[in-house]
């Protein structure tokens, strides 16, 4: 077998077999089929697309490409939310939680975050103390004693899929259903979950633009996972304002408390729940209705809130310093507008990057992350707003970055003088 | 600029400035655009291909990649034949002393040849004590002195070529008509030619197997031509068979002397006319007829061998041997055939193989040629031929390789028993 004949098949649009596609797959990792001959053959997917065998195929080659979790060590039934990204997305923060609370396993590798989304293991990592990087027998251990136990992703985890998302990102090969979706789907199967839901974000925060892709993607994704016999389904969910009031890591700790304090019940509130419900009903738990219930059970009980507790204890996190307002950076800046209407967008992308700015994300891989910094919202698209009211305040550790960040921030901010139908945050369901 | 951006404009299908182009060359061949970069852009060009401005840059840009040879220190006009190459292909050593012995300057950096075509150089270098690496002064004074002067293509010339040529062989992307032709122009317009025609050869034993395709290649190439300021034109010519009876270095110097010295009157004879005869139109010697006649009254005045002689006695070769007789290998093998008919086909590219089994080329760049090794032929496509008549001899140095390159050659041919209208090798010009 030959990379040539390989890349000249897909090239030609011809469908490549299961050992054509892991003799790619192995030979990028070992390093027998070069670089140029990966970025060609990323290059001819994207024009060339791929079946759902061939994506099914792609995606267990590089799930398999390392090192697997082998959670089976855990006992129940194992259930893992995922997201494609998006600004102020603390929802892990709150389902994972809750459904362990309603005795749900969560054995959960997760991202950091790039560019202006985030990522849940840096949320959790300001939490003082808090260890992503428990070795397995103790990630497995708390995940069966606590329900629920939280990782960083482990640099032998998909080795395949960092290779090729180096060569897509530099060969303006990223925008390809196949590839985006083996890519995400890929590092998910690395674990062992019986139960998989994913939140494919859509709009101006989120990687998916439009709901016709966000659809797209969320299909491809579902027939991977019903294809690696999961139980799945995808919600595709509003990213085209941030979700919630809060953007930051600490500023988000505190806000999912809030939710799992039972204090708010706004956007994040509703996302998770539906999310939460989709996972209970999908692992059997009754229908639809009683899913939901639970979760509001969950809070209101306040049993979600003791389960979280308890799994940041178990991984070594200090909770208190949040819980007593210690989340915000030193240094704020409150924004107001010049007019006053009702609040037509507020661009989630734009808030992302001035939360970049203010030093809460990463340019690049090795950035450090300010986790006080970051942006309140005190208003969301459909809110009025009048002349000279406070629409948010930014918090950075580093003055000097305020005054740019708020520039940007106001950027993200277009205000209409009616009222325009504010539409549900849970679009629809794959 | 940034390389992503180049690919993505061209991924997308729009058109590349000349700024774009040259830093993508430039990158190339600097190191700064990485492999798997540039691998990407040659597979968005093979999808996409490139508008005639664009292949024109590109093509610019590869020539003035490296060094180039200022031949303007030779007087006079500069004129050349390229061919694409194919199996038997000797007519430079022709056409060279033949436009020579008329006047014009053939100042020519040549190659050599890889899998189953020959290279110009390899075939002089047949001859004992011919040096085709002369150094620069040496290769213009012989050119001024002799008025042609042939040496091997060095190694600093178009650099970009090189890379570019590596990457699409093992990306497939080879078989791109801008690529194609601003790889084959790029290195042709390295020289200070003033007139240039093309041998675009088309048929089984050459790169392109179809007219259409021989067609757009030739268009391309000519309008490169014409946008750099030369005088140029295309002959589209036969290579489903050999060309001439002889193929092998030192067997195909001989064949071309026997044309020199007006023994024979073959294809081969017509070929190099038509070719000839074309770069004397455009040098302004008169029309096609006082062209072609010019021509054979080169052959038989004996002035074209004359100049032959002269040439390859400048550059230190001594053609005694071959002329006595000393150019086919120690081994042969008579061929027959079971059967008698009409010979419909000589697969020219099969031929080539069997040549390569013989030892008369090189798989490899590294490989050494057996110079003497090769294939006589005794009949060409429309001959009858009677069953255990000879219809070749085949030659090495090597006795162990002569049975396995037998079958190769008896695969090549197939008999009819009507005989088929043979088409003329000029097929048509561009």
């Amino acid at each position: 077998m030959r990379a040539y004949d390989i890349i000249k098949k897909k090239r030609d649009g011809l469908m490549l077999n299961k050992e054509e596609i892991s003799f790619m797959v192995k030979g990028a990792v070992s390093g027998e089929v070069p670089d140029y001959q990966v970025s060609a053959f990323l290059m001819a997917i994207y024009f060339k697309g791929m079946t759902e065998r061939e994506t099914l195929d792609l995606t267990l080659e590089i799930a398999n490409s390392g090192e697997t979790v082998d959670s089976n060590l855990v006992g129940g039934i194992k259930a893992d939310k995922h997201s494609t990204g998006g600004v102020g997305d603390k929802t892990s923060l709150i389902i994972s939680p809750v459904i362990a609370s309603l005795g749900l396993k969560v054995v959960k590798m997760s991202g950091r975050g790039l560019g202006h989304t985030g990522g849940t293991v840096d949320k959790l990592e300001s939490i003082k103390g808090f260890n992503s990087s428990l070795d397995f027998n103790k990630f497995i251990s708390v995940a069966n004693k606590v329900g629920l136990s939280i990782v960083g992703q482990s640099k032998t985890l998909a080795p395949a899929d960092k290779i090729f998302y180096f060569l897509r990102d530099v060969t303006a090969t990223v925008d390809s259903i196949p590839l985006i979706a083996s890519s995400i789907m890929g590092k998910k199967l690395t674990a062992k979950d019986d139960v998989i839901v994913l939140d494919v974000k859509c709009g101006s925060g989120a990687f998916m633009k439009t709901l016709e892709d966000a659809t797209d993607l969320a299909n491809s994704m579902v027939k991977i996972g019903k294809g690696a016999n999961k139980k799945i389904s995808a919600l595709i969910t509003d990213m085209s304002e941030p979700l919630g009031n809060y953007v930051g890591n600490a500023l988000e700790v505190y806000e999912a408390l809030e939710v799992l304090k039972g204090n708010v019940k706004n956007d994040l509130y509703y996302v998770s729940r539906a999310l939460s419900s989709e996972i209970l009903y999908l692992s059997g738990y009754g229908d639809k209705t009683a899913c939901d219930l639970a979760f509001d059970d969950a809070i209101k009980s306040g049993k979600a809130l003791l389960k979280f507790k308890e799994f940041v204890k178990e991984q070594g996190g200090d909770l208190s310093y949040i819980l007593n307002g210690d989340y915000k950076a030193k240094y704020s800046l409150d924004i107001t507008l010049t007019g006053s209407g009702y609040i037509e967008s507020i661009n989630a992308e734009t808030v992302g990057l001035a939360c970049l700015r203010l030093g809460a994300g990463r340019n690049k891989k090795e950035d450090e992350i300010d986790y006080k910094a970051g942006v309140i919202l005190y208003k969301k698209v459909g809110d009025f707003i009048n002349e000279g009211e406070k629409i948010a305040t930014i918090y950075s550790s580093n003055e000097s970055l305020l005054k740019d960040a708020k520039q940007e921030f106001l950027s993200a901010v277009t205000l209409s003088q009616t009222k325009n139908l504010v539409k549900d945050k849970v679009i629809k369901i794959v």
